[in-house]
């Protein structure tokens, strides 16, 4: 008997694929959207253009329009970007032209999991290094990482997912200075933080490499929307391993409109800061749930018992991040910022939860102690 | 200095990218679209929806309604079935699973390049088989290509692009039964072909891999949907190194929409292929032109000077495409099939273009003799 399972590389089959169980919950703060949908008028110009396109035809091989607009608004030359059907596909384009059998990737680990995954499936070797106290980048311990493990590619997500921490870009550039791997900064959440984008350091270091995507702050993360920055040289090599025609005609021309009304859109982000720190705040204040200071758009908080707090916010409507099973994090859970009634609902929530979770004995104590 | 192109795989460093010359010409026959856009009730269906549809929300991480219609519209289980950015992601995804260093693909050539250019980044051996006389398929040199190739996978393009020629459901159920390798089959215009679809092979051959796409017949190029169809087991596998929410909700919803107006596409379909015929049929009375019968919504044509004819249509304001740089095909030339008035103004410029290219001693020979 044929086992076509035999052709499929040994290190795919032993992966657990990315995998998001669906609960059924009228409160969504698992995926860390923007829980403000795009404007009405932003809609309507980009549906208008949809309805006199031609749905027949291929986008542009080279959508220069919307490259050229990417370049005015991160402030980058148009050679050295790449446009993606949401920013995993350029990692995974990254990846793929860079990694195999023999190359190692070094991922600071507690983070989003698709990079390990990725990175596994080229064949890579991957290393990983702890954050440090309080989930924070640890610099001395990446930089020993970097250079004893002798990193081919460094991935790293500033602000980071699900921590909330931020590498400086002072630490980076010190990294970046003294390593010869290819160091990409995944910068999903950048728009949350008020520090200055690393797109600052490209012209300085040829081995930086930047990724942003419209699917968080600028809330488009129905349509799928990523681009990548880097040095000219890497991003023509970077782009032979990306798919012609990945950016279909609706989402291109959403993120056009939606950088065109990026006033409005920044309101609302900064409306989304005060709430995430709002949320931090009165997490703080609950008994038995340990938050920790975050930059985007999303909280880490630490509590007894994960799973039971996870499945009693579920049973009120509530959905959050289980994420219990990163390294170092047995403890946590992350939330989404949500609007304000659905912050509200949420802590509201939490502390009943709470109040139920813990046996009498243990109540008003947090993890930390 | 640091030279982050050192971290680059030389195999991608040596590739050429996959590139498509821009040419401003009001007739375009060289992306083999679907000339008749989708009709107005659809367009106008799924933009409703997306009126409605909050945009910052990201696509269902399993699209199971799209699924199941794609397991009623194609005969398959849903089990098998995985839905891509395009059938090219999903392409992707099976050289990301199957192919690194040591393994060995097999391609019939001339046929679409991405397939070898995407096995090239992977680090894989890329070996080639030539179609047969005429531009078709010799079974018997694939077999033994395979056999002697020992190829751990075989991709097969039918109807293959760009010479329109097909593989018979029984020549490949003799291929899937001798061989161990996993054998992929791109049908991206099977609609224009009057055969079976292979998607019937797949219950007895657990080492077919099917690809569709609504890029071409359901006119839906610029939206980019493709689907694969293969036993559970290997879905689920190549399913790992797909990207998630790789589909966007604007896609998502037109092809659910496409779908449920099938009988409408088909009419649309039936004369594209009747279109083909005539395109065919004339091609055939010009002199200096040698076209190759096609079972799919191109056809491929020989002449003695082709960069002087592809010129001499561009120049006309007809765009075709110029694929002499094609292994086997340097004299040759595709067009796809457009509107009844885009085929009639290719061939009057084409005969035109024909006179004008042929030296008078030449005039009246074709390339064949």
């Amino acid at each position: 008997m044929k086992d076509p399972l035999k052709k499929i590389k040994p290190q795919v089959r032993a992966l657990s694929a990315y995998h998001l169980k669906p609960y059924d919950c009228a409160i969504k703060l698992n995926q860390n959207e923007n829980p403000y949908d795009l404007p009405a008028e932003i809609k309507e110009e980009v549906l208008s253009f949809a309805r006199t396109r031609p749905w027949c035809r291929y986008p542009a091989f080279v959508p220069d329009d919307l490259i050229a607009t990417f370049a005015e608004h991160y402030g980058w030359t148009r050679e050295g970007i790449l446009v993606g059907n949401g920013s995993n596909e350029l990692i995974l384009a990254t990846l793929m032209v860079t990694l195999g059998p023999g190359a190692r990737v070094l991922i600071p680990v507690p983070t989003f999991t698709l990079y390990k995954l990725e990175s596994t499936v080229m064949g890579a070797e991957v290393a990983t290094v702890h954050l440090g106290p309080d989930y924070t980048f640890d610099l001395d311990a990446l930089r020993l990482a970097i250079r004893e493990q002798m990193a081919d590619l460094v991935v790293i997500c500033s602000p980071n997912n699900p921590t909330g921490c931020i590498l400086e870009n002072d630490d980076l550039e010190a990294i970046l200075k003294e390593t010869d791997a290819l160091v990409a900064v995944d910068e999903a959440y950048h728009e949350f933080c008020d520090r200055p984008s690393c797109v600052g350091l490209l012209s300085r270091h040829p081995n930086l490499i930047v990724l942003r995507t419209f699917s968080k702050a600028m809330a488009m993360a129905g349509l799928r929307v990523g681009c990548l920055l880097a040095h000219p040289d890497l991003a023509r090599e970077i782009g032979k391993a990306k798919l012609p025609y990945n950016l279909n005609f609706f989402s291109h021309a959403a993120a056009t409109v939606a950088i065109k009304h990026r006033a409005t859109l920044r309101e609302r982000i900064d409306h989304l800061r005060g709430q995430r720190d709002f949320v931090y705040r009165n997490l703080r204040e609950i008994r038995g749930v340990r938050p920790y200071p975050s930059h985007a758009n999303f909280i880490l908080f630490e509590v007894e018992d994960p799973k039971r707090v996870f499945d009693g916010l579920a049973a009120r409507g509530i959905l959050i991040r289980d994420v219990s099973h990163y390294p170092m994090l047995s403890k946590a859970l992350r939330v989404s910022v949500g609007t304000d009634e659905e912050n509200e609902t949420f802590l509201k929530a939490l502390k009943e939860v709470m109040v139920s979770c813990s046996p009498p004995s243990l109540q008003g104590r947090g993890p930390g102690g």
